[in-house]
C-alpha cells in the first residue's frame, strides 16, 4: 500500500512514524503548501509542493489529510477525494453531515473511498458511544475529555495581551466519574464534569492579575468550568509541559431485566502519551480499509460506522478469528 | 424483525427482555426440548416443540440460538443455518476456527447469515483486541475477568461430594491490573492475574475441611489460582449470592514515536450486574445486522470482525452521523 500525506504538522509526523510500523504500507510523498526545501522529513517519502499532486494521481493507494478542521478539510477532502482515496480526522461535530455530504459526492463520481472523521473523538469514542447505545437501548451516555492538552484552549490562552506561552489541561471532575460509574446517572452541568489548569509564562512586565482575570472570564473557552491559573517561566513550561498528551472516556450506563433491575456498564477509556500520534496511527488503520474497500468496487463517504472492524487489521479472517476472537 | 429463540434458559430469558426494549423488533416463538406446556415465558410468543421448526422457515428473520457450547451449539448453529438467519454465542475459543466452518457451509447453501460467537468474550472483547491491535502494532494484549461468577466453577464446586450448593467469583488481582495500565508490559502468570473466591453450603455432616482441600486442588479449575473458601448457610447463599454479575476488561498498551518514546492505553471495561442479560442484548444487537445483511444479498458465516457497526444500530446513517460521530 502506498500512501501520501497531505500537510507535515504534528499529525503529518505522527502519520509518518506510524507507517514504519506497519510492514505492508509505505509513505512514498509529502505533500506540502510550503517551499519543498524548507521541509525536512524522517523518512524516503519526496516532498513536493502541493501544486504537483495530480501527477500522482495513479501512483497513491490513499492520500491522509493532515490539515486542520477550520479551513483545510472542508475544501481539502472533498476536493482530492476526486483524484485519491483519502482519509481526514475532521473534527468539528456539528459540520460532519455537510463534510460527508460534499465528500460522498466527489468520492462517487471518482470511484474512489473517502473516509472522514477518523481519530478518537470523532473515531473510536463514535464507535463506542454507537456499540453501545445498539446493545443498551435504554441508557445513558457521558463523554469525559482528559486529563489532556487541549491545543484550542491553549492558543486562547496566548492571544492575550502579556502572554509569551501556555498550556492548558482539561481534566475530568473524578466526583462526577464515580457518579456515572456508580450508575447514578447524574445530569452534570459543563462545570460539573470538568475543570482546567493553565500554565501561563508572562511577557515581561504583564499585568499577571489582568491576565488571569481575562482568562477566567473568557466566554466558551473559561467562563463556564472551574478554572486554575498558575504562572510559571518559560523553563519549567519546556521542562514540565512540552507533551501533548491527552485521553478521556465514553461510559454509557443501561439497564436490562424484566424490572429493569439490572444496571451495566460499559466504559471505553483512552490514555494517550501524544494525541497526534495516537490520532495518526487511527488514520493509517483505517487508510487499509479504505485501500481494501476501494479494491473491492466500493466509492463514497464513509465513516467508522460503516468499516467492518476486520478491514482495519492486516491480519487474514481466518488469522484474526483463531487470535483475536 | 421477527425473531424465534431456540432453547429457554438464561440467555432465552434474557432476550426475550432484551426484544421488548427494541421497538424495531418482535419474538414471535420459543423452540424448546421440552414438553412446550411446561415452559412458562413472560411474553406473548408462541412456545413450541422444537421438531416444528421447519414448518417456520419462512416465518422467522432470525433464530437466535441460546444453548450451550459444549454439545448443543456445535450440532444446533451448522443445523439450523440450512433454514435460517441465525446467531449463536458459541464461547469455545479453541474450536472456533471448526465453528466457523461448519456454519459458513451450511448458510452459503441455504443462502442465510450465520453469525457465531457474539457475547461479550468472545464478541464484544474480541473486537476491542482487534481494533486496539490494528491501531497499536507495537503493544502488549491483556484480558481481565470479572469480579464475576463463574458458571463453570460453580459448577465445579457443586459436584463435590458434601456439597449442597456454591457460587464462585473470579476477581482480578489490582496489583496486577495497576501494572498493566502503568505500561508496566508485566509478564503475568496465571495465579498473579486473578483470584478465585467460593461460597460454599455444606451438606448435613459434610466434612468442611476435605471439601475445601478438593477445591483447591482441582486442576485446571482452581490448582493455578489462590482461591478462597467459605462455608455459608444456604439463607445467606440465596440471599448474598443470588445474581450472575459479571465483567472485566481489555486493555493494550502500545509505543508510538519516532523512539517509542510514548505509550499508550486502550481500555475496554464491562461491569455486568446480568452476564445472560447482557450477552442476550448483543446477540439482540446483530440479530438486526444478520437480519440486514441477508436482505441485502449476502450469506454465509460471520463474526463481530465481519459486520460494519452501523448495522446493530435502529438508527440510519444520517441520524448516526449527526448524533453520535
Amino acid at each position: 500500500m502506498k500512501l501520501a500525506i497531505l500537510g507535515y504538522g504534528n499529525l503529518g509526523r505522527g502519520v509518518e512514524n506510524a507507517v514504519k510500523q506497519n510492514p505492508d504500507m509505505e509513505l512514498v510523498a509529502v505533500f506540502t503548501r510550503r517551499n519543498p526545501s524548507e521541509v525536512k522529513i524522517n523518512s524516503d517519502a519526496k516532498v513536493l509542493n502541493v501544486s504537483e499532486i495530480e501527477n500522482w494521481k495513479d501512483k497513491i493507494d490513499v492520500l491522509i489529510l493532515c490539515g486542520g478542521s477550520a479551513t483545510d478539510l472542508p475544501e481539502q477532502t472533498p476536493k482530492y477525494a476526486k483524484l485519491f482515496n483519502v482519509i481526514d480526522s475532521f473534527d468539528t461535530h456539528a459540520r460532519i453531515p455537510e463534510h460527508f455530504k460534499n465528500v460522498d459526492n466527489s468520492s462517487k463520481e471518482s470511484g474512489k473511498i473517502g473516509i472522514i472523521s477518523v481519530g478518537w473523538d470523532p473515531g473510536l469514542f463514535s464507535l463506542n458511544r454507537m456499540y453501545a447505545n445498539a446493545i443498551l437501548p435504554d441508557g445513558t451516555d457521558y463523554t469525559f475529555w482528559g486529563k489532556g492538552v487541549s491545543q484550542g484552549h491553549s492558543d486562547a490562552i496566548r492571544r492575550i495581551e502579556g502572554v509569551l506561552d501556555a498550556k492548558q489541561y482539561t481534566i475530568p471532575v473524578e466526583k462526577a466519574l464515580n457518579a456515572v460509574k456508580n450508575c447514578e446517572n447524574p445530569t452534570l452541568s459543563t462545570r460539573e464534569k470538568h475543570t482546567r489548569e493553565c500554565f501561563v509564562v508572562l511577557k515581561d512586565g504583564a499585568d499577571a492579575q489582568k491576565v488571569e482575570r481575562e482568562i477566567k472570564e473568557m466566554p466558551n473557552y473559561f467562563a463556564d468550568y472551574d478554572t486554575t491559573v498558575h504562572f510559571i517561566s518559560l523553563e519549567e513550561l519546556k521542562a514540565n509541559h512540552s507533551g501533548i498528551p491527552h485521553g478521556g472516556c465514553v461510559i454509557r450506563t443501561g439497564k436490562t431485566g424484566s424490572n429493569k433491575e439490572n444496571n451495566h456498564v460499559i466504559e471505553y477509556n483512552l490514555k494517550l502519551d501524544s494525541n497526534p500520534e495516537f490520532t495518526s496511527s487511527v488514520l493509517i488503520a483505517y487508510a487499509r480499509a479504505a485501500f481494501r474497500l476501494n479494491k473491492e468496487g466500493q466509492s463514497g463517504a464513509k465513516t467508522v460506522f460503516d468499516i467492518p472492524p476486520a478491514y482495519l487489521s492486516s491480519k487474514s479472517g481466518e488469522e484474526l478469528r483463531r487470535t483475536m476472537l
